[in-house]
């Protein structure tokens, strides 16, 4: 084995947009090339049949109405009196025909689609304002959309919702070269925006693989996690402002630019993983860190679990401040990308591999203490194999690695995909428990994540989709998951689908008081209805 | 001028308790001495007037209700039943001895007195629970207090409020030592805290002067920034968890102990700064981060503002993550330390003074990128004069120059204290003109603060209280303030003395919110009354 040190600098995270093969082929299945299809909808209730003539959609995407259990609320329909009432507010930008709207209609995992038959892009705040208020006026229900990047089934209609997308608000209003203070539209693509700041030796605090496709207002809205977590922290503290429109349609502009505000309860945290239920996100302040001038990525074999986390412990200890991810995947990870993507293991097979990154201002010192890290772990058995960085192409390939696992996945069968936060001494269990008990009924049972933040990523595969396995999973895995005390959502959120699942982490009083404070900002329901909260019994 | 370095290890900052001068002072401060004074309270309303023959105060501190316009609502008054009530619910623990009490009304900055009867000691949610039930069907208010070291008469009673006091809530619950996950119940003092953490090799993410006496509960409930904020950011980002009583009672059990949770609203964002009159927190779950193993402390002297904002510049990029603190004072606040506590500057007499400090993993790399910096700043002019800590007696003495201002200050005279967030090109020209505005109406107008956080502590020195000068302070500051987009209390909170400061900082929409939601939490008004909230008209 050969260890050698190279600064990461324009590579991989922090690197020139297109650059990252990683990043494009994420950003081809946020949009999937879709063909003219059959005539959809046509089962749905009358509010979405009623255009069903009009209606195309990609076959194998079963209306979500028809898959799952749900029961269209009593909204209005959108009529021809409404498409002109639009028309005046948004002149030009109202999209009716059905091969746009497809694209919004369906999300990128392909499991949930709506009907919905118009599509609203508003420019600034104050035509999201006037188009809501309009809205709750006629009862209209609404569904905000910035990227369609969600994995939850929240960023598309569940029946006919309005989408009311973000695209065409995608300006940067500021930006203060001393405090990395970015203001910005809702609808700017993160990787616009981490090339933006970047340019201004910044980066933005946030990192995903969907960079090229998902707006910041929707990672505000949904609480996105993702690459830098570990470093940089959440967006609850990152995000330093927000402008909203309530469903009422009032603007409420705390938009500050100000690291620190002590004035009245903080309400942009409401907004903050609220997945557009309690307002619309129209522009988003954000503390951006200086770039690092040193990145380095590290890719090491674990004989078992316990040594993953002892090297973790290590890591934190002599990486300290410079440690930017420590990512964990499992030998039936690596298979598939082995086996789907034909990418090559640069170590020996392990029981577990991690992905440790350091960022930083010193390439010399950082190279000295990853350097003293990595002896430590091999010298003492905790690593039994690890590879460095030792050019750009490489520093790639071994974040490939740890990326395009979900790319792996999907090509493996129907994948049934759960996000969870649990204890780190725990992570791991729930795989080897579920392995277990589901033997030869799944194809592959597979646990990688961001284990520095105790995210683990769990998924199954198998043929096809079986509703009799997904009762085996579920409720069990949430269950055992609230058996300690986890989260059955860490960074996806619930959307649609797991809403129902919001019981396995919250007590009924903070159920109760997330529909009290649904009713008092959105009275009437019409902001993304069917998403985060579960259904009324 | 001799450039020479040590680690901080055991040092200021991460000192063991006692250790540090400083912190001693304040803690002096936060409970000073009072004699037995005359009777009080006998022009207040009946209120606080009934058991005024057993009341005992201070002279100099006048009644709040008697300083400030302010009306008694009308909530019902503790009667023998009630007092009998909590003997039942918190046996032995409820005082009603006035000398005991006096400590509780009067806020440590001796400007707020209140005149409750009553303080009680739960040891438990439970015991929180049971009261705050038995105050809401009474309709009795309830004023929660920790530490008492707030700075704007937000943890005293304004009448005669039930205290309710987290000193007996104290328990650390639990502590991962892989994740440095603490949670505590609310009354845990910050310095217990900070040593039980540091023993097992992890930091507290906050640090404030009145760390001996503050509780955590209060620190999440004032949303506390202080010295590692720059470092370590806000309590929204490292707080993970909380436990909350409602005001009917309610426990709101939001305490997990997990990075990310993406489950919901994320409701205990809430309470982070809602000055005890949204819920009572009970216990705390949040982010430690690992002990730095070395820390440096330089202070600098500057020619002007322009060259402090680009020293800071500078050094955001050659110090990076390992900057921890950015302190800046101007030479009116050298002045007053040198003149009222006999402290030496280190350095030749400049307009302006940095305090920088570093945290980090390695005492070699940290010093020399520090020594680079140095080198820099002094090379290009930016830095005239500047020191580094050869011993832990001159870093102790470093930060002394800083950290005692507020005691120099209150030496000066009486002292009108503004803590207001500006951007930080603008942050030093709301002292300049103000000194202008004043003339010889000041004694002195001095500026200080955390400049790295964009937090200008603006204070005005003058022989006695003059209500002609507060008409002339303002609403000018909170005006000016409002002009720059700043927030009119960056880290202390709106308390009771700056409620109505509100609206400079949020718009109509924003304090009609704040309103909702406290009468959805709280629709007696019972928790905290009085606070945080402009009067209703």
């Amino acid at each position: 084995m050969v260890l050698c040190r190279v600064p990461r600098w324009s590579v991989g995270l922090w690197a020139s947009p297109g650059w990252w093969r990683t990043t494009c082929t994420l950003r081809a299945l946020v949009r999937p090339k879709r063909g003219p299809g059959c005539p959809g909808g046509a089962s749905g209730p009358l509010a979405c049949s009623m255009f069903s003539k009009v209606s195309s959609c990609t076959p194998e995407v079963m209306l979500t109405q028809e898959r799952y259990p749900v029961q269209r609320l009593p909204f209005s329909v959108v009529s021809e009196e409404d498409l002109a009432a639009f028309e005046r507010l948004v002149p030009g930008r109202v999209v009716t025909d059905p091969e746009e709207l497809e694209v919004s209609n369906v999300d990128w995992l392909r499991t949930a689609r709506g009907c919905s038959k118009v599509l609203l892009r508003p420019r600034t705040s104050e035509e999201v304002s006037r188009i809501l208020r309009y809205c709750h006026e006629r009862n209209l229900a609404v569904n905000p959309q910035g990227g369609n990047t969600g994995l939850v089934g929240g960023s598309v209609p569940v029946f006919d919702e309005i989408i009311l997308s973000t695209a065409l608000m995608n300006q940067v209003t500021s930006f203060n070269s001393v405090s990395g203070i970015l203001t910005c539209q809702a609808g700017c693509v993160l990787e616009g925006l981490s090339r933006y700041v970047q340019e201004r030796d910044f980066v933005m605090p946030l990192d995903l693989g969907a960079k090229g496709s998902c707006h910041i207002g929707g990672n505000v809205a949904t609480n996105a996690g993702g690459l830098r977590f570990l470093r940089y922290g959440s967006l609850h503290g990152t995000v330093l402002g927000l402008e909203v429109v309530l469903a009422d349609g009032t603007v409420l502009d705390c938009l500050t630019s100000l690291r620190k505000d002590n004035t009245g309860y903080d309400l942009k945290q409401l907004f903050i993983g609220s997945e557009g239920t309690l307002g619309v996100i129209t522009a988003v302040s954000i503390l951006c860190p200086p770039r690092p001038k040193a990145v380095n990525v590290a890719f090491l074999g674990c004989p078992g679990f316990a040594e993953v986390l002892q090297t973790f412990s290590t890591c934190r200890g002599m990486l300290g401040e410079i440690l930017s991810a420590f990512e964990f995947m499992d030998a039936e990870c690596m298979q598939l990308v082995q086996q789907h993507l034909h990418l090559a293991s640069p170590v020996q097979e392990s029981a577990f591999y991690l992905l440790v990154e350091t960022s930083g201002s010193s390439t010399g010192h950082d190279a000295e203490k990853l350097g003293c890290f990595l002896e430590q772990v091999l010298g003492s058995g905790l690593v039994t194999d690890g590879t460095v960085a030792t050019d750009e192409s490489k520093a790639q390939a071994l974040w490939a690695l740890r990326e395009r696992i979900t790319e792996a996945l999907s090509r493996d069968g129907y994948v049934y995909k759960y996000d969870v936060s649990l204890p780190v001494e725990r992570l791991y269990d729930l795989v080897t428990d579920l392995r277990a008990r589901l033997g030869s009924q799944a194809r592959r049972v597979v646990g990688y994540g961001h284990l520095g933040d105790g995210n683990l990523h769990l998924n199954v595969t198998v043929d096809a989709f079986s509703a009799a396995l997904l009762d085996t999973l579920e409720p069990y895995v949430y269950a055992w998951t609230a058996g300690q005390r986890g989260s059955v959502s860490a960074e996806h959120g619930l959307g649609f689908r797991k809403r129902d699942a919001l019981r396995y982490s919250k007590p009924p009083p903070a159920v109760q008081l997330m529909q009290q404070l649904k009713a008092l900002l959105d009275p009437k329901g019409i902001l993304n209805p069917y998403k985060l909260l579960p259904t009324q019994a």
